[in-house]
């Protein structure tokens, strides 16, 4: 059953006259059509029984003609009122309209209350865990995209290990990597995050125009988007000889990458697989040093359903991707190291191949 | 009187009892801690009578304060519940809670129910217009760095000219742009686009592997961020000789763009620039080509108050930034010129420098 059917689905087992989703990655995923489409109103409202609608900008009507959608359009013009082209356009299909679901997680208060003025009378439901339920399985289609992703994440890691050298900034690696990127046609799944010595430090640096040099731990954090699935790998690599407590801290947060990795297979609780990691940290000493969730889901988006950590007893299943990244942020160096895996049949298969032996450059 | 006192003097004068604002850019804008947060709760909570409290996870706590937040924070971990850390923190401050003001355009339904629950007899208000109000008139402080950034975009669209030669292609180009940028240590505003030939017709293309042949148009679309502040420039070029048509076109929106330019002054009303333009272009025959609004305000944000529209009577006052983009988008070829302007006691500034003089590579 395609994607949109499961969403018909849906509304009819639960009586839903239509749903309106406005996330544009959950777009994607239903119509093909990317779009970024700032303030301007985006939108696929699917009924159960009548031919979905995508609402866009009207001068982006043709790329989303192009992205192979044939169905309805109501394509806007800045100056037109998008919600009173969509009540006439459901009006003329005679639908009447009792109860419509949202994305409570992205629809705005601004937006309910313009769906809201046209529809007084209507209920208003959540369709946010419906998409999440559809989009955490990811069918074989979506993990031949993310294992290419994945591969142009380890040759992005390459890259940047290639670009080291005494005096080099962080800027400069990242331009190296990004570069290597774009030559290939790809984009980055966000901005990549090259840090280095005390940087380390922060779970959410930004690359400056600090120079590495020598006894540096330098942290890569980057993913590489294909054909609109993302990757996102960290690794955290040395320049020269580093001390022995810095060394203590990766060989820490590598076990506790790999038991987490070890521990990943269907029937297992999100939140056991987070707890494996915490313990190996926190029996090492680290535990005030790792203040985040152990991962979160990747797939059409970088961050998306679910979230992996200690208090998420969602059950793994076959077909879910998500990222395992402990990570201790010490003073004196923080390193991160972060896979994509995919729950299998029987366990797990790990999407990002870059080698874990400490890479000594 | 700085920009959170006159959020409280609001607060004050329309007896709220407190405002959360949650778009990154606007707690960027008041406290100059700028995040992405994605799906975690980032807000800044202003009082009309206490100190504000910064929301952030709790890992980029560090970085808030770096960028030298030195009041309140509530630094959350993703196992935390969020809205009752606030809660709790209000409680403590002894402040009763009657109405709340909310960024509506930004604030999710989801985050509403959440509030609503902690104050089930709160009402509840939008602040959207007042910021907009207050970001809409840049400070001398503000306009040095857009000043800055233009000229980093004008330099950008240098750097694209020189890099056009027959079979290079469009992303190859966007990755010298986007290269030459990050190397001096600066961000691209949005993702470049660099388009030719036939790709020009789509007012938001994508850039490909097309190769550039000679007698294409090629358009370039990108911005700088220079200390948070955000430029935004177009410039359309030809590789080689192109027909007449082609250069009509150009003409025209060449026409509209400066024509619309001249007529900005204080006291002008949005909606007359962007007819001056439109009336241009239809006058020549193309109204049908121009499916957008003349321009957005640019500030923090690439793009924001007020709309440069057809439909908007906003009188314009000194010290507003927006673009002014005109463009025709036409099966043969597509052209859209833009600047970024700044509106001064007198007429109007123009930011980005680089020529409109058909260039001809």
């Amino acid at each position: 059953m395609n994607k949109i059917k499961q969403v018909q689905k849906y509304l009819t087992d639960e009586n839903i006259d239509f749903a309106f989703i406005t996330t544009p990655d959950n777009v994607f995923y239903f119509s093909n059509f990317k779009s970024d489409p700032h303030e301007r109103l985006l939108g696929l409202i699917i009924f159960p029984n009548s031919e979905p609608i995508l609402v866009c900008p009207k001068m982006e009507v043709p790329d989303a003609k192009n992205s192979g959608w044939n169905q309805d359009i109501i394509g806007h013009l800045d100056t037109d009122n998008p919600w009173e082209l969509i009540f006439h356009e459901i009006e003329s299909r005679q639908i009447s309209v009792k109860n419509i679901a949202i994305e409570k997680s992205h629809f705005t208060v601004e937006r309910f209350e313009s769906l809201q003025q046209l529809y007084p009378h209507a209920n208003f439901y959540r369709i946010d865990d419906k998409i999440n339920q559809l989009r955490v399985i990811k069918e074989q289609l979506e993990l031949d995209k993310m294992r290419k992703a994945a591969q142009l994440a380890d040759y992005a890691i390459e890259v940047g290990c290639k670009a080291i050298r005494e005096g080099i900034t962080e800027v400069e690696i990242r331009t190296a990597i990004e570069n290597a990127i774009t030559e290939k046609g790809y984009s980055m799944s966000f901005e990549t995050i090259v840090l280095s010595g005390p940087n380390t430090s922060s779970p959410h640096g930004v690359p400056g125009s600090r120079k590495v040099q020598h006894g540096d731990l330098i942290l890569f954090d980057l993913g590489v988007i294909y054909e609109g699935y993302c990757s996102d790998i960290t690794r955290t690599v040395a320049f020269g000889d580093i001390s022995d407590e810095k060394k203590e801290i990766y060989d820490t947060v590598r076990k506790a990458n790999e038991s987490a990795i070890s521990s990943v297979k269907p029937g297992v609780r999100a939140m056991d697989i987070d707890i494996v990691a915490r313990d190996i940290i926190s029996n090492a000493g680290y535990g005030d040093y790792f203040p985040h969730r152990l991962g979160h889901g990747l797939g059409v988006s970088i961050h998306e359903y679910p979230s992996i950590m200690n208090t998420n007893d969602l059950v793994l299943a076959p077909g879910m991707v998500f990222t395992i990244e402990p990570g201790i942020y010490h003073e004196i160096a923080g390193v991160r190291i972060e896979d994509d895996i995919v729950v299998t049949e029987n366990g797990v298969e790990v999407l990002t191949k870059y080698t874990k032996d400490l890479v000594i450059l």
